[in-house]
Parts: C-alpha cells; sequence; structure tokens
C-alpha cells in the first residue's frame, strides 16, 4: 500500500512536526509535506495555537503546483471552523489529488471526518503510515484527548545510591550545570510543572524557564512563541506567601488549594484552583489531573518534587515516563531518599519500569524510563 | 619521535595483549608485533604465566624474516631468567633492529634493565608509545607492583532508588541473568572475589565462575587457562561450616580471621588468612589488601558484597573503580542502602567520582565510575 517513497515523505513530515515542540501547546505537533511528481513543492508544521495549520504552510509554498500533488500529514487534517477554516477544504481547494495520514484526530467527535471530507471530494486517503512515530510526536496531546489527564514526566536527581540530599537538606548543586540546563528544555516544553509547597519554599524554587540556560535555538524564539509552563503548586494549608520567588516572574502560578478563599492576598501572576479531597482527606491527585487536562489544556506536566508527592503519584501509577539524573556521588545511608513508597514484601510487587534511554549530560547520566501501561506504548 | 605508523603497529599489540585478559594473571598482558619493511611478520601475546612471553610467539612466527625488523612491545622485554629465558636476549639474538615500547616494567628493581641490555647489543630503543593505553591493559599487576595492593572493583547491583534488597532481605533477582552473566565475566577477569561471611551465609553464595554464562570463546578456554578466581572471605567470628555452596567448588577460598585455628574443620578448597585487628577492633582493610597482593599475588580483586563493607572500603578510599548494575525498579524508602557512609554535613564533603561507562546489559543499565585518585588516573 506505501512505498518506500512514502514513508521518507511521511518521516520528512514527522521531523517537521517536532520543530513545534516548545510552541504548539495545547495544539498538537502536526507536520506536513506535499509532493508532485516525487519532487517536495512545500512544507510545513503547525507553530502555534491560533496560527495556520501545518498543511496551509505547505499548500502556500506550493502554489498552482499543489494541483495534482500529495499530501503528506502527521495528522488528519481538520474538518472545522476553529481559529482558522478547516485543512481538508483548504486540500480540495488546491486540488491535491492523494493524501496520505499518519494517525486519525483522537478526539473521537471528529475522528475521520477529515477523511470523509476529502473521500467526498474524490481525493485518495489512506492512513496509518508511521503510525508509532506520529504517536509519539504527541503523548501530552493524546493523553488530554484519550485519557482526559496530562502525560506525566516525573523528573528526579539523585546520586549514585538513590539519595536526593543530605540529612540536613543539602542539595545545592547534586548535579551539575548541564543537567539543570537540560531540565529547562524538558520545562520549556511541558505545559505545566506540578510541585509542593514544602519544595518551593525548602528552596525558595521559582520553577521557571531561564532564558540563558537554553539553546541559543529555542532562547531566540520570539515573545509569545515561547510559553512559559504554569506552576502548578500544592498548596492545601495556603503556606505560599506573595514575597517567594516563583511569583517575581514566569508563567502563571495555580494553587491547588481544598478550599479557595477570596480573601487571600495573591500575586496578579497567581490563581487559586479548587482540587478536592480523597477519602484519607489527601488531595485527589486524579481528580486534580484531570481538572488541569480538561479545564486548563495542560497536554504534559513536569514533576518537580519531593520524595512524599513523587511516592504518591508512583503509587497511583499515574507516571507515564520518569526523567532521572545520576549525579556521580554518594551521599549514604543517612541522606534522603528518593521516594516513599509502601513496604514491600516481594520484589514480585515493586513497580517495574522499562529503560527508554540512557546518555551523558555533563558530569551526570540522565535516565529515562516508562511504566509499561505509557500511553505512547 | 613515532609515525602514524609505528602508533597503528603499537595499538595492534596493545589488542593482542587484551586477548590475554582471562589467563594472564598473576603476570601482566603484553602484546607484541614484529614488522619488517612495513609488512607484519610475526605478532604474540602472553596468555599464561609460565608460557612464552609476547615477543617469543611474535618471533617464532617471523623466523629468519625478524633480521632487521622493528618490534612493537607494550611492556618493556624482561632481562632476567624467570620461568623463561629473558625476551630481550631472545630480541637480540634474532638480530632485531628496533624495539619500540609503550612502558617500561613497573618493578623498580629491574625497570629499564630490558632497555640497557638492548641498547649494550646495538639495537635502536623508544619508548614511550601510547603509554597510557599500556597502562590501562594492567591496572591490576599495576597497582600490585607500584601500590602493594590489589586493583580493587566494587560491584553493586541496585534499584533505581538504589536500594539493594527490601526490607525483609529479599533481593532474588533483582537485576536480569544478562546483568549476572555480565557479573561472570568481571569475576573470571579478577584473581579474587571478596565478600563477607554474613554475605556467603545469607545468600548460601558461591561467588564461583558458571562457565555456561560465559561466552563461547572465554568458556571454551582450557582447563588450567581460565583461572578459577579465589574467594576472599571476612569470617572473623569462624562462622563459615563446610556444608555451604562456597565450598562446594570453584576457586580456593581463603577465610580472613583475626586468628587462625589450627583445630577449625575446613575443606581441602579452603584456608585460613590471618588479617591483623585495627584500633577499633575491625579487620584492617588496608593490610589485608597488602597481604593479598604481596602474599596472594591479587592483581585485581572484585568485591561483591553488602552495604558495610562496601561502605567501610568507600571510606577508606580503597575502591578504584565502581561497577553498578542499576535495574529498573523502585524498591522505596524502607528497602535496604547501597553503603553504609557517615551521615555528612556539606555536598561538597561526600565522595565524588566520575563517570567512565555507561550502557544497557539486558533490562538492566552498567555504570561504572572511577575515584580521581584511581591507579590508572
Amino acid at each position: 500500500m506505501f512505498s518506500a517513497s512514502d514513508a521518507a515523505f511521511m518521516a520528512q513530515a514527522i521531523q517537521l512536526a517536532a520543530l513545534g515542540c516548545y510552541t504548539t501547546s495545547p495544539n498538537p505537533n502536526v507536520g506536513a509535506v506535499l509532493v508532485n511528481n516525487g519532487i517536495v513543492i512545500g512544507t510545513g508544521y503547525h507553530k502555534q495555537a491560533g496560527g495556520p495549520h501545518a498543511e496551509v504552510f505547505a499548500l502556500r509554498e506550493a502554489g498552482a503546483a499543489a494541483q495534482g500533488a500529495t499530501c503528506y500529514v502527521t495528522l488528519e487534517p481538520c474538518s472545522h471552523y476553529g481559529r482558522t477554516p478547516p485543512c481538508a477544504e483548504a486540500l480540495i481547494a488546491a486540488g491535491v489529488a492523494r493524501v496520505v495520514i499518519a494517525m486519525q484526530d483522537p478526539n473521537p467527535q471528529v475522528a475521520g471526518r477529515g477523511v470523509a471530507m476529502l473521500r467526498a471530494a474524490g481525493i485518495t486517503v489512506e492512513t496509518g503510515l508511521l503510525h508509532t512515530q506520529a504517536r509519539a510526536l504527541n503523548p501530552g496531546f493524546l493523553s488530554r484527548m484519550e485519557r482526559q489527564r496530562p502525560y506525566v514526566q516525573l523528573k528526579l536527581a539523585a546520586s549514585l545510591d538513590g539519595r536526593t540530599a543530605l540529612a540536613n537538606g543539602d542539595s545545592k548543586w547534586l548535579t551539575g550545570a548541564a543537567a539543570r540546563a537540560d531540565v529547562q528544555h524538558y520545562r520549556a516544553q511541558s505545559c505545566a510543572v506540578l510541585s509542593t509547597a514544602t519544595t518551593v519554599i525548602a528552596d525558595n524554587a521559582r520553577l521557571n524557564l531561564r532564558p540563558e540556560q537554553l539553546e541559543h535555538s529555542v532562547a531566540r524564539l520570539e515573545n509569545g512563541e515561547l510559553r512559559l509552563p504554569k506552576r502548578v503548586i500544592l498548596d492545601r494549608n495556603g503556606l505560599l506567601d506573595g514575597k517567594l520567588a516563583i511569583f517575581a516572574d514566569g508563567g502563571e502560578v495555580l494553587l491547588c488549594v481544598s478550599k479557595v478563599e477570596n480573601s487571600r492576598q495573591l500575586p496578579n501572576i497567581a490563581r487559586q484552583i479548587h482540587c478536592p479531597l480523597d477519602s484519607n482527606a489527601q488531595f485527589d491527585i486524579p481528580a486534580l489531573l484531570e481538572h488541569l487536562a480538561v479545564r486548563e489544556q495542560i497536554n504534559t506536566l513536569w514533576v518537580e518534587a519531593g520524595a512524599t508527592l513523587a511516592g504518591t503519584l508512583l503509587q497511583l501509577q499515574l507516571v507515564d515516563e520518569l526523567i532521572v539524573y545520576l549525579a556521580p556521588k554518594l551521599l549514604g545511608n543517612t541522606a534522603q531518599p528518593l521516594a516513599v513508597l509502601p513496604q514491600f514484601q516481594a520484589l514480585a510487587d515493586v513497580p517495574e519500569l522499562s529503560w527508554t534511554d540512557v546518555r551523558m549530560v555533563g558530569q551526570d547520566i540522565r535516565l529515562t524510563a516508562r511504566f509499561n501501561a505509557a500511553v505512547t506504548a
């Protein structure tokens, strides 16, 4: 059904889609390649919500040459009027003869409609080429659409013996400057950073972006293109006061509270969001994640927190991906643990993951691992 | 002084030397390449103590063509009659014109004598080519010669959160079959394995070689070529009885005791060695290591032990290399620690290492790290 050149053009569309990874959310990353007689005549990727879709950029570049062309696109073209007109209509109007689609729209309410619209206009439509690779472009968007919760990445930094800080709390600097800059790139790709009031207060943490630590190609994105991730802070006891550094700059601060206090004085950058308690009188984390996905359009949630919240998320099986920076140091048995978990009685009961990547980041090693139930599996 | 082809021939000699890594101890790994008019006419490596040296194999292969040739050898040719006649004499007798040596003999009592003997016979001798790489062939032999202690490799196996076993002791199987087979290759290259009576009893550990887990090229080494590492067990309280699996097969078992009990009934495979106590009435580990190097000719010591001995060795800065198998599991904060160390007050005080290698081994990751004071630095 698909030729080797079909696959090569779709691979190019996937590479283009990835260029939007710092800017497209809450929209998905999408890339498109227009080909006529074996020649690429137009390319495009979706850069920013509200801006043109990938197909539109490709059609603009191709002009009249789009007549009779094949369009390779990583996600089913839209069929509805949103902030932009439907791409399916634009492809029809341009006289495209064939459309190859890597994956259907994940929104069940519109899935298949773009394909149907194209076919009704007599266009040949084929789907499923490099489907897995296309899904991997959008773990966050797909998680929000398919599971109504964000794709959760838990960041940890530990010594070789799995400790995050000395007994007295000293953890500066466990990992090196390269690891901290690497974290900046993850934050910049995330819709929100999740942490706790305890962590924010202990480190007077900002959890913001530091453009000077970002690669030039990222840092030079224009104002408004580089999204500032929201900071979502569990602050049940209203511990955060307006003088903390987290309120000085960066994205919006969402304070998760069990009861919104209208009298609370907060900087303009902050907003309280209600998070219900569970039967143990703890924050109902699954409910919070659903809220973040459905109400706040959070695709990807980057968690930087202590051993307690890390353990809670792990126990609830709400972590899709672990990113661990391992420093070549030994902190010893009295130092602080990586994750608070129940006391297991057998090795068969412990959480198991699969390593997905391992590499040096400056003086440290970065390990990534996924649980088997991850959305992109 | 050296040409690119000199370096290429020495690199070949170094690769040859490494072929002996499972068999040469307590002798060093040595390789030799004989070249005449740019053509390799003979190669050799030292395979086994008591057998011919690398230069002899190369000379045998070259025959009369050695007349006027250049010999590239990774270690200074010997000048004394040991179990074999001196190689320097053999090179002179064969009419070799030039000898290029990567490193001097590390034994100060004979260093330079081989060079002097060659030069006295009118042979051009040049030294120092790929010196660092040649040293890296023999960390154990060099440690024994230069520091009178073995090169110490500490093997650890831990979960992602740095835990070696559950609170109840369950640790089977934390790492996978590939990691356990990898350990076999380290053991097979080591002169001895160090552990404690506690560990041996808890796991009824054999700490031996399992030929079925070794790569074919290693396992097929003839009987007597593949050395069985000695098992050195700290057994101060005489806890090991003869029925334990460690006495069933494998290399000799050296029981480290503070007082040799002549009345103790032990299998033939076992022998008591005296290890003095230090001022804290603990085994004097530095004295033990000196004993193992000087009296037992142990070049490399592979340590498989619990958090206490690991911590002691680390605190005493007696670990040259850490080899850590990291399983993609989380055991939690109640599980057992990797190393018992003092409670540090500042991150600046903790032991710091440098990662030297990282790779996947089956389902696990193997990390290696060295302390800055390592012998091969």
